[in-house]
């Protein structure tokens, strides 16, 4: 299999201003492609740094993926440094010059600067590839039979040069090595007690498959992933495994696709064709967006209420004052109300709650901070949970989204589906 | 200054499927405390790999960061690699044993398995970490001069040791040096323009100060960061030239403090003491969600109402179908209509809305995917703005929000405040 090194540039990597998404990405995009990421590292805009990084990376893998540092500011110093490693100098490319010139006049229709034309030249030793959403090139190099390729840092810039030309360039170079996932995504088990129940399972497995655990929310994410020289023969053996591992999992398992919670519901919304809305109060909406990040969502979701001041809940719920006043804003008979108001407003099939104190204040003694109250039902029943964070407010907020999420699955699945429909959809 | 590398441990960072947050927030606060992160390295669960990374970071930085790989199952290996690289064995620790005990029987009331007590097991040659917030402790280890800290991935189990144990200990231990940041967040101008505009300023500046653009959702973080042996001078050095670039940058300021949009709007609301709803439709929550991921946003934020449908907006919003039926739901009339229909059932003193086409599908020839209407007003007035995005449905989401919150900070330093505040408020 191809090692890959992926080396990202820039200083705001290093003190943490920017989390790097674009290394992440490119990792899944060159797995799925047959390619192995052997180390990914970012290093800042430091001239000694970048050259070091260049030297030993191709000591450590034969493709060294760069992104970052080809912008039109003085901090941006990629460029200059390539040219010193590869022992060669800036020229102007005719067609990346085209583009810049028609992205600024034609498409933003603002002043072409100076500063921008630079965006145009390359060093004169690399295969220049042309960016379609963006003023810098790409640039491929060979330097001791290892392939150097740099990119942008803009994601979407980097993205589609990725999937339009570095990858189907790393295919034809390289060849394709075999790899295959299958993932299985459980709830309601810790990751130390499912590790002990397929203990047999695990150790028996052939050495071309490996099993990792990938906790997440509370939930366990298993992969089985199998590499090889060609497909025979182990794709079969790797849907033996996988069946076997599916049925150990039995009733904790969420979905056996790689998919997240949202999508495993958005599915199932849409073959029921039914719908759904949501009565948020300390979640603010991030239930609501986990949903809408689904494409086609608009087709399940109506809408959401976010109440977070008692009196929305009150014009906006229904909420009963007496409820309020008797159990509190985080109580399991004010997450009911919740779900029955928003049924009510949004004339949904299902409806979700969530009600809680995220942190860090508004904790008390009886009601400490993480002390929340979900809630998952239709017109005719409703399922409640308590839940107890000790965590921040972010994932305090991301916890209570999955939980009330999965809180919805199970209520969907304990309910008969429409007329026409199989009983149990996954 | 002490250079640090972070090497973060597991094959999930390889293929992609997490993405690594965990060093962006140690390089953060590193840096806050003084300290420079030199590389962060993400590698596999590889014995080799991670023999490897330990030698080599160790000629490249004084300390050694390491997460991840300390779980209870068979793919978590860190720990016999670091016995094997510090030449040494597992030993039970008995205060680790204590705690893994306590969490398990008294906290999470679930039986003790084999599995779990090997969480309590740590190289004889190191120092231990205790782990407040979970089982796997840290470990301290000294070699060639070189210091080296593993701790767990689980992000609140690693901030938690990183800030009562780790940094404090390596104060002690190298010292403090002096690194400061000012930062300004701009709107309106982008990074070329911007460095064109500034380039004088930026050529004059001394050694020991260096200037970065952060652009990010069409603005540009500028942020000045000198460093030195000691504060004296630099400090007043650094404040002086940070007085220049904000009298250069003028108008486009959005904040002069570290600060995200919705924290400035946060700081604004509540020192006028007023109060905000949002209407969404295409950001589907996710105003709403960054609104709220502000602690104590529940002084100022009222509500939303999310009304994906356009049945939704018409009963919860009071929009005009006829409005919905001339010019569809993607136009200024009717976000404009969603404001007035917030502000009255919030009876919120501002509004925001957003109406748009996120993507992939729901495009036509006249309104295509990426087109989007915002409005941001209070009942006398309102402002709106078409924009036009051509990304991914996650990144339009994203620059829809910040330039509906930015739009609204706009709208609200156009307003004269209450009673008794000053004119401007920043």
């Amino acid at each position: 299999m191809t090692n890959i090194s992926i080396i990202t540039i820039g200083d705001e990597l290093l003190i943490g201003q920017v989390i790097d998404t674009n290394s992440a990405w490119m990792a899944q995009e060159l797995n799925k492609a047959g390619f192995w990421v052997n180390r990914r590292l970012a290093i800042g805009d430091s001239r000694e740094d970048i050259l070091n990084a260049l030297e030993k990376e191709s000591t450590e893998s034969e493709v060294i993926l760069i992104t970052g540092g080809l912008g039109p500011t003085a901090d941006d110093i990629t460029k200059p440094v390539l040219c010193e490693y590869f022992n060669t100098s800036l020229v102007v490319n005719e067609a990346a010059l085209e583009n810049v010139k028609n992205i600024f006049v034609k498409i933003l229709q603002r002043p072409l600067i100076e500063r921008n034309l630079k965006q145009a030249e390359v060093p004169a030793s690399c295969i220049v590839i042309q960016n379609k959403r963006g003023t810098a090139p790409g640039m491929l190099f060979e330097k001791n039979g290892k392939t150097f390729i740099s990119m942008p840092g803009v994601p979407h810039e980097m993205k589609g040069m990725m999937t339009d030309d570095v990858i189907p360039f790393l295919h034809k170079r390289f060849g394709e090595a075999f790899i295959a996932h299958r993932t299985i995504l459980t709830s309601g088990i810790g990751e130390s007690a499912l590790a002990d129940f397929i203990q047999e399972f695990e150790s028996a497995l052939a050495p071309e498959i490996k099993l990792a655990y990938l906790p997440n929310y509370g939930m366990v994410r298993l992969r089985l992933t199998v590499t090889g020289k060609q497909a025979e023969g182990l794709e079969s053996l790797l849907n033996e495994r996988f069946g076997q591992l599916k049925s150990l999992v039995g009733e904790w398992m969420v979905t056996d696709e790689d998919r997240t919670l949202q999508e495993v519901l958005g599915k199932m919304l849409t073959e029921r064709n039914q719908t759904l809305s949501t009565a948020e109060s300390c979640t603010g909406g991030y239930v609501a967006h986990l949903i809408t990040s689904i494409p086609g969502s608009s087709v399940y979701f109506r809408g959401s209420v976010i109440a977070y001041d008692n009196e929305i809940k009150k014009e906006l719920l229904d909420v009963d004052p007496g409820l309020l006043s008797a159990y509190g804003a985080v109580s399991e008979e004010v997450v009911r109300s919740m779900v029955a108001g928003i049924l009510q407003h949004m004339q949904t099939d299902f409806a979700i709650a969530t009600s809680g104190i995220m942190g860090p204040g508004g904790g008390s003694e009886k009601k400490p901070v993480g002390t929340v109250w979900i809630a998952a039902g239709d017109a005719r029943e409703t399922f409640t949970q308590k839940l107890w964070f000790r965590f921040d407010r972010q994932r305090n907020i991301e916890l209570t989204s999955a939980n009330v999420l999965n809180l919805l699955r199970r209520f969907i699945l304990s309910r008969r589906p429409p007329d026409g429909l199989p009983d149990l959809i996954n």
